[in-house]
């Protein structure tokens, strides 16, 4: 008798400087092996492949470094996996957001096109290009005074980062790319479309970073507004059907099958952007389950059964996690990178040299310095926005503040105070949703971070809950595993799947009673100083900013 | 014919961890040999020589280590002036502040009377001993409810460091050494005892350290309140003739001329601090000249025709400085240790090796680095409260804050906020006495950091002032020999004799326009934090100070 062999799905997660595959078996989430690619290209921030020159905030990708992720990691994982391919019955994909891409009617990106090769504008604009902020302004500016109905979704600012700012660069710093280009697509709808040959818009970035509310766009007369040459930008660029989540956008084709090595005509799940997509392999779908993805940054996920406009959230969105759901998503702009700052510049030899000694890296010899002390015993508190403030404040005008200094503080004081500060602001998150209106009765944790066992206990500690921590450590890409399971058919839904195939530990920090309540009043300190500096009592962080800005345009001239 | 040989005087700076005597020409000031030593004992922190062990904030010494220097520096700073010991004809000296000698009948320290020997409180109670804090919130808090009219003389505060805390210490904790100690006197008096065998107070310590004010110190009322054993602690313990700065106090004994290779009979200056000797090293006695003494922390010195009772000064106190003026006292309690506490905790070890590599200090690294700066481009403003705050505020539970911190924020960037910080406290406190009615017409600066050119210019730039610096590298032991000068009548008063030997160079550094008006917006923000942190609006920093100690508390059970 031969035994059945198992399905099987493929997860591609498209990151930042890397692309990594999953081969997940659909019946119960295993991960029978992964693999990484790096991009050729990575980020381009100073100057393209031929030499030209970038201005400051820009941060352009290669669309061909995404090809090469489905040609290497796809048969490398499967590889891994020892699998046969023709076990694999479908493939689900997870990208950056918003990071997009200008195309030609046939999906061309504008970088191949040897006319407009030379032009920085042709390239993939990456989610961290930060160049559109004047168009951002224009557009929040614009919107607030016509009191537009989709602003309060977006916790009443969009971003610099999202499609229409950076397509109202596009249109006014290089009409012949605007021009060109007929499409401008997200790159998480783009890799489906090479995969299947279909192009749809998936409902998650469509709603998070598309600003598509309740069905429509932002209306032509606004845009004619922001820029004549704006006015037809939905209709001639970006309106396209909208994919849901975990549905099959179309089958593998020939030339996608040649590339990774798969059989053509399976499942090709619809795009997804990789926080959300998180969320089923953490099994954090459920109304109440926030799901946090603490990396260099946080992006927190979690689905609600009713509409409420958070102040401060990143946005709001039916169906942009999951179906049926309304999906909320928030976010710290600095968490990781805020730690990691702080162990290049500010920690000395004498430490670095201790860690060496100690064959551990310098975040862990910090971790352990500072988990010996008594909550409150550094006398410090730190507002952790040194890159900004993404909620509930949506301020990136607003930079970072240690207070409590003294003769005696040491380097672990400081780090743990930045630890301390993120966990607050995570706090002040989740209070917002629960004052809103919005319950947040779980607290599940992915990403990079949940491996430092003094900052989950804080966090623990300072939210006065459990926290659940995700099994994989692959979550993007397992989730758009699962995804690619609902969308062969293999399960109902995303909840089912995620209940088979997804993993949690549950509450694996205990919040600590002493701790809990030393900490309620550190964070009404960092409450005070979050209100004084960031709601206006005092607002010398963007005068120090706009001072700053001068300061380098004198020293400029 | 026979060239008149010159006469001379000696000055001797007793310091914190050494003593420095040099030999000056009472001509001209010049300064034709010096040399230091050190103590043998230093500062005890931990523990007495026989090993009983000190707590926690104690600072105590070994007044043999004083005699010491007589024995060793002043024979050697003849040496090295080529000078005849009979061309000497006077030697004045001075010490820390408040430093304080407990005492037999005779002037013998306890800690030399076997009884006594193994008690800490037998010991010298160098100025930096802060473990009366306890007695002194008291004296505070008595004071202040019943209005003692000399509180406001002080800027509201006496300080843990002054006589009558550390007395009071000695009261509460050691009975039988209160007992036994027939006088408790300044080390700046009690130096000039072992030198002429006269014990007269001075009236600078009597008057900043003492509380001797319209003369008269606190009453017998008062004392008895704080504490009953407490009653007579003025006229059994501290009241004795009070010396005018520049006077005779006696004549060199036969042992001292022994101990110092100085002819007996020669005179000996009353005795003198510091910082307050200065003043005419540096030509600045005249009404208006504020004398700045920049070290670990910073002193200000001034003396003006009227009083006035300025908020947050250290001191008022009638020929406190020089006779026949008012001199005042302000202080930044921490300066030259905030840098050197940056450096040691915040640099990062690429840094310290690129200072190595340019063989110089990273001081001097980090303020090349910040030098290229524009006014304003770090974004930061920095509280440099990390040591407390002297004046204005007068709070030693204040702390330090650095905000405006970004990603972007490099060590000295940090560095040169920390500068600017202590450069904004200082012109905190100019205007505390220009609003008082008491001008300050002229800046000059004094002590280690004037070595710093950046530091220099950027004190130039926040006060709109140019910068004068005094000539001498040994300021202190430079103004006690022309104390001396004048003690032996070889000039009227303090202010010829200053004229005469003092040197200064007259505004070195002059403040640059653009740099000035930059400065004024960011003065702004520092005096808006100021006031917000340090004045109640957020009592943070206390709140943190007080977790803290409980924190630690906590711990240590």
């Amino acid at each position: 008798m031969i035994e059945a062999r198992p399905r099987l799905v493929v997860g591609v997660d498209f990151g930042t400087l890397s692309g990594r595959a999953v081969v997940v078996r659909v019946e119960d989430g295993a991960e029978l092996g992964s693999a990484t690619h790096d991009y050729e290209y990575g980020v381009l921030e100073s100057h393209l492949p031929d030499g030209t020159r970038l201005g400051p905030d820009w941060a352009l990708q290669v669309p061909a470094d995404y090809i090469s992720v489905l040609r290497h990691a796809v048969p490398a994982a499967l590889d891994a996996a020892g699998a046969d391919p023709r076990q694999v019955v479908g493939i689900g994909t997870d990208f950056t957001a918003c990071t997009m891409v200008p195309t030609t009617a046939d999906g061309t990106p504008l970088n191949e096109v040897p006319a407009h090769a030379g032009d920085p504008h042709a390239y993939v604009k990456l989610w961290k290009h930060h160049a559109a902020q004047p168009q951002a302004d224009r557009i929040n500016a614009l919107a607030a005074k016509r009191g537009e109905s989709w602003l309060p979704r977006y916790g009443g600012l969009i971003s610099s980062e999202w499609e229409f700012a950076k397509a109202l660069q596009v249109l006014e710093e290089s009409p012949a790319v605007y021009t060109a280009m007929e499409h401008w697509v997200e790159a998480a709808d783009w890799i489906v479309w090479q995969l299947c040959g279909t192009y749809l818009r998936n409902a998650c970035s469509a709603g998070y970073k598309g600003i598509l509310q309740d069905g429509t766009y932002p209306t032509r007369d606004f845009l004619a507004e922001l820029n004549p040459g704006f006015a037809d930008f939905v209709a001639d660029k970006i309106d396209r059907p909208v994919g849901s989540l975990g549905a099959p956008a179309g089958r593998l084709t020939r030339q996608a099958a040649e590339w990774t090595g798969l059989p053509a005509g399976i499942v090709v799940a619809v795009g997804n952007v990789d926080a959300h997509v998180t969320a089923p392999a953490a099994q954090s779908t459920a109304p109440g389950q926030m799901l946090a993805i603490m990396g260099t940054s946080t992006c927190h996920i979690m689905n609600g059964q009713i509409l409420r406009e958070v102040p401060g959230m990143c946005g709001v969105v039916e169906g942009g996690v999951t179906p049926g759901l309304w999906g909320y998503e928030a976010g710290q702009s600095g968490v990781g990178d805020i730690f990691n700052w702080f162990v290049s510049t500010q920690v000395p030899p004498a430490y670095v040299a201790e860690a060496d000694q100690r064959g551990i890296s310098i975040h862990e010899h910090l971790s352990d310095k500072a988990a010996a002390q008594a909550v409150g015993a550094h006398g410090l508190i730190a507002l952790d926005w040194h890159s900004g403030n993404r909620s509930v404040l949506v301020d990136h005008e607003l930079s970072g503040l240690v207070l409590g200094l003294t003769l005696a503080t040491s380097p672990e004081d400081v780090y743990r105070a930045l630890i301390e500060a993120t966990a607050f602001g995570t706090r002040t998150i989740v209070e917002a949703f629960v004052d809103s209106g919005i319950p947040v009765d779980e607290f599940v944790v992915a990403g990079g971070l949940l491996k430092n066992p003094l900052l989950m206990q804080i966090y623990a500690d300072v939210l006065g809950m459990p926290l659940s921590t995700i099994r994989s450590t692959q979550g993007p890409a397992l989730g758009a595993a699962i995804h690619a399971a609902v969308a062969v058919g293999a399960y109902d839904d995303i909840h089912s799947a995620s209940a088979a195939m997804g993993g949690v530990d549950r509450a694996v920090y205990q919040p600590v009673e002493d701790n809990v309540r030393a900490y309620d009043a550190l964070y009404a300190e960092y409450r005070a100083l979050h209100d004084h500096f960031g709601r206006g009592a005092n607002d010398v962080m963007r005068r120090l900013r706009s001072i700053r800005r001068q300061a380098l345009q004198g020293a400029a001239r």
